[in-house]
């Protein structure tokens, strides 16, 4: 079998291992199947390709296009598949494996795509937040715009996911307009390098938006500025290491890490044995801890039942687990596959041996090698389960992460114990809490929240569709506090910012208007050439206004308006009613009279390019509308969002307002116009 | 005169200072006015004072509680300032100096009052962005919520502002819920110390909430944990320090920084000497350079021009200074008081000097000390104008602060190069730009957003409401990357949410909605015992629901409602045009026809708690409505948000379905109802 080099790709260059290159071997056999690292790579040259051209290049697209570009990359990827499945077994992981790992990572780029295109503008500045009223006349106001970091991500992940440990950072990093430098870890690192030989060969990507560093990250971290990220997926000895870098604490460079974990899994007081949520419990804890063989970061590494059913949890789980076959992951009956090398088999053992000194192991054997398939050098090994008894003085089992199959029961006495026992990590990814019952759901968001980044409850209504304890989702921010590293990834949006800079910005209503492209009320208003439903999306500026003819309202009006959809409330109906109303001096018209109304004094009649009012946001009514007053809209072009190759929304900005120039209501309008 | 002894509050004990307390000097007279320090103070007790006590106490209150809490705070600080007055003239601040440090401290109080009313919930869980929807049918559902750290934040403040320096931070983390312990520099802290007392003294803040540090703070970040945050604002060089200490690495201890900044002003290409923005420019660093003379973070150190105007603007300004009475800070007519210390107009003139080795002084003496009142021992300095012919290759003026009544101007050639000057400061807190263009703004933004925490953009539109280049506002984030510490503070909500976890939880529409206390589409509808509308706010149930009968919608009724409203759509009005529209399969029923019926199907008509409509959210039309199609209405509470005495806010779902169950129409509905 011949070895494979394993390439970095350098400032537009694949350059091949060095003479120093390090040995990666198969977890099924143990034997050599690769090498990385050892080549002479110019740090500064990489820095500056991805500030210098990846960077400019990414920002000359909007959000959207960059969006665009994820969706290509994903569908490319998806076509590639096989090729990583096929690359994969001999990081120890089975076809379920890659089935979070590489398909996993594929939606989580299609999810960012999908955000980026529907919740993020049509243009190259996010505005973050609502207009701040900053003056009494309106001519000073304040809002807060996020823009693209100028330099370049790092991000420096596992062994454990080398695809989707990827794609979960890459992709809120491109669609920010940022650069990457990917570094995975050595040990599976083969499989990270052809994912991204396949993304680079795509032609996808701009030139410098992704570069590669197969081996060691040399003096990089030394020559990070403030524009710069960095991403760490790892160990929270590491994370120290690296964070503790004076260049980066110096230059306040962004240090994202998600690091050790102690996550746990609580059975809620209310679930008994022998009930579908009691199965549920079991089957979440046993696929935790045989998914990558435990090593995963969201792992159940601690599971907190109430005292009375502990060993019930026990002999569930010990039945499930001895009935789950383990070795060559190839084979298809085979649910549990190798540790990624032999040591970190080594690691786990020596972590599981410290875990014993203060809880008892109620499952499993070290010692016991019998494994399905062709590998007594692999680095395979049976799943252990621990019981502490003593969970309030045991110290190892809160702070002592066995990143392998391995996890440990303990009991609690009621909610607060058990919140007390899940806090004792100090700082995890996700805890879950199997529960039907709402009140013990609050009281565990109330009094643990603060110490895990992902709460996760599922029962019987919910487990059907639940996504799993151990999965993070794009949709959702991953990461948690204290020993969990501080940091965030993902969460949509929330994920994206990372990448990006917040700027408050003060000035004028024009000034505002002309940073974000969406128009600020108070700015110059523009008249258009005829109708603006006469003129086609791509005709529209932003700021172009319709003023209306006034229409008065009468109680005829009112009257009809009422006896026609129904909606006789006193308010508009009974005088002496209204009067004693807070609000109102008299009978007024409904709101959705002068919503209507509005309507009838601003719609252009005729077909042309306005195709559908699609929706209305943030209606607000500020002053009743009598009988006998009158009222007349303004109507002007806040936005626009191209939504397909036909047509796009329009996003309008409606007042109303009354014979004395008050305003009477305020609201947004949305329209698909063609382009 | 007296030695004030400025004590310490810890454990809920005043604590005088010990045998070798450091004496506080006055900027005025140079005299000893008071003493601090030296007390031995049990910092493990303070921090478990604040976590066991002070926590527990916030927690017990709602964000409409604590936002009660900071009003009261504030109006009774309104009513004592006269006393920190007095006190803050031996900082060597002037009246207006006062007024920003005093009144805009009770300010920025008010402000988040005011907040956390109008933008927080009524309730203990802050919910974060929009439902996820993570499954296909519904059953399971993401959403982040806020809780607050079960720490202690410790707050540690520069000298300059005393008091808006430490309620700036303290606002925040009060309504967050958490407890401060604030430690103030020690050459201010006498006013400081006063402040506490006076909060203190109030009966306002619950115990524990509140302690202060005057002195040195021993151990205590050694002590820190992951449920605490460490919010600096001081110089660059104790930041990197501090931050640095390993118990804070280890921990991942938040650490917001805000530190040094070598903030610019831009005068943009657009303005011509002699114009008003031209006199804005120069009115805006004057009032900069010598606001508490000189000593803000967010003073303006660098002033960028185009070439041409370059002397013009050292003209001007240099005229402006001439005539600023500088001296005793209690005379009337005094425009600029004392540095802080005699320390510190030491270090100022070093730092000048150092400039002075690459730019050229072209206003100002340092040795100059002609000075109003009787202040010969005093710490005055006049201010002193650079100029820095090399801009692009000078390095001292784009790194070291002279925290004093020091600028220096330098020249751009075209907005390219104005930007890459602003941005050699590698991360400022304030950029501002003097510009009537909008072309120029956002060319500006785009360039230079990612290196400034806040753009301040100003003209002759804005300029008689603009709040000054300076002037960190509550309602705006307060902070910068890079060199400024890469901290962020105030910005309303996301200043408070930096002293609370967020957290991603995921379950089943019931478990979302007991923890957010907000229904959660899908989750359990409630049936009440009579119509909604007839019973008060307090009698409503999150998840009470009314089903509507159908109605049937006729082509009378669309051609009724076209004549009635004026809205003659041809998308209503003409079948074959509807035809040829993407969307609609026919004539279809105006939008506002089918909100006008619902409210006529749900409407209970008598007079009874439901007072007004006051508004309508997020309405999406989802299906169109034929002629012949039927409708019915589903409405269901929300939330509640008490707002007055007498009524608060219910907020409905409302969805609108067909004859087939298809949902036509989505929204929140707004409603005040009595108690």
């Amino acid at each position: 079998m011949t070895i494979m080099k394993i390439a970095s790709f350098a400032a537009g260059q694949w350059v091949a291992p060095g003479p120093n290159a390090r040995p990666i071997h198969s977890a099924i056999s143990g034997a050599q199947i690769a090498e990385a690292g050892g080549a002479a790579l110019d740090m500064q040259a990489m820095l500056e390709f991805g500030r210098n051209v990846g960077g400019p290049n990414l920002r000359k697209m909007g959000f959207h296009d960059r969006a665009k570009m994820l969706k290509a990359l994903a569908m490319h990827l998806g076509k590639r598949k096989q090729e990583l499945y096929d690359l994969s077994f001999d990081t120890g992981a089975t076809q379920s494996d890659h089935m979070i790992d590489i398909d996993g990572g594929i939606g989580t780029v299609f999810v960012f795509a999908s955000k980026g295109r529907r919740e993020m503008p049509d243009g190259d500045i996010y505005i973050d937040g609502d207009i701040e009223q900053l003056s009494r006349n309106g001519t000073f106001l304040g809002m807060h715009i996020a823009t693209p970091l100028q330099g370049v991500a790092v991000h420096i992940n596992a062994f454990n996911f080398p695809v989707w440990g990827m794609l979960e950072k890459l992709a809120p990093t491109l669609l920010a307009g940022v650069p990457a430098i990917v570094k995975p870890a050595t040990a599976s690192c083969y499989v990270t390098e052809a994912c991204v030989r396949i993304m680079l060969e795509s032609g996808i990507l701009p030139e410098g938006a992704l570069q590669l560093i197969s081996g060691g990250t040399g003096d990089l971290l030394d020559r990070l500025g403030a524009q710069d990220v960095v991403s760490f997926t790892g160990s929270a000895q590491t994370a120290s290491m690296l964070r503790s870098n004076p260049n980066i604490l110096k230059n306040s460079v962004r240090f994202v890490a998600e690091q050790d974990s102690l996550n746990a899994s609580i059975l809620g007081p209310d679930v008994e044995p022998g009930s579908s949520e009691f199965d549920l419990f079991i089957k979440e804890i046993h696929r935790e801890m045989i998914t990558k063989a435990g090593q995963k970061c969201t792992a159940i590494r601690r599971i907190i039942a109430p005292e009375t059913h502990v060993q019930n949890v026990i002999e569930a789980l010990s039945a499930r687990l001895e009935k789950t076959v383990i070795g060559d992951p190839r084979a298809e009956d085979v649910r549990m596959g190798a540790l990624v090398s032999a040591g970190q088999k080594q690691d786990v053992l020596e972590k599981a041996a410290l875990i014993g000194t203060e809880s008892a192991l109620v499952y499993g054997d070290p010692d016991d090698s019998s494994f399905t398939g062709e590998v007594d050098a692999g680095a395979f090994l049976k799943p252990m389960l621990f019981h502490c008894q003593s969970p309030d003085s045991a110290t190892v089992v809160h702070s002592t992460e066995a990143f392998g199959p391995v996890s440990t029961i303990m009991g609690y006495r009621d909610i607060p114990h058990a919140i007390e026992l899940a806090n004792k990590g100090e700082g995890s990814l996700v805890a879950s809490v199997i529960t039907a019952s709402g009140d013990v759901a609050r009281e565990m968001a109330l009094g643990a929240g603060a110490f895990h980044g992902r709460l996760y409850f599922n029962n019987a209504t919910s487990m059907k569709e639940s996504t799993g304890h151990g999965s993070p989702l794009p949709h959702m921010v991953h990461g948690g506090p204290g020993r969990a590293g501080g940091g965030e990834e993902m969460g949509g949006v929330r994920g994206v910012l990372h990448y990006m800079q917040r700027t408050a910005i003060q000035g004028s209503p024009d000034i505002l208007t002309a940073i974000g492209n969406r128009w600020v009320p108070g700015s110059t208003e523009i008249e258009g050439p005829s109708h603006p439903f006469t003129r086609k999306f791509g005709e529209l500026s932003i700021g172009e206004t319709l003023h209306t003819k006034p229409r008065e309202v009468t109680l005829e009006d009112i009257e009809q308006f009422a006896h026609f959809t129904g909606d006789t409330f006193y308010a508009h109906m009974d005088s002496d009613a209204a009067k004693r109303n807070p609000f109102f001096p008299d009978r007024v018209a409904h709101g959705y009279l002068l919503l209507s109304f509005a309507a009838g004094l601003f719609v252009e009649p005729n077909e042309g390019p306005v195709l559908a009012n699609t929706g209305l946001d943030n209606l607000r009514f500020m002053k009743p509308v009598e009988a006998g007053d009158s009222m007349k809209v303004r109507l002007t072009v806040k936005a626009k969002t191209r939504r397909t190759d036909e047509y796009g929304e329009v996003r309008w900005h409606v007042t109303l307002t009354n014979q004395n120039d008050e305003l009477v209501a305020e609201y947004e309008l949305l329209t698909m116009n063609a382009y």
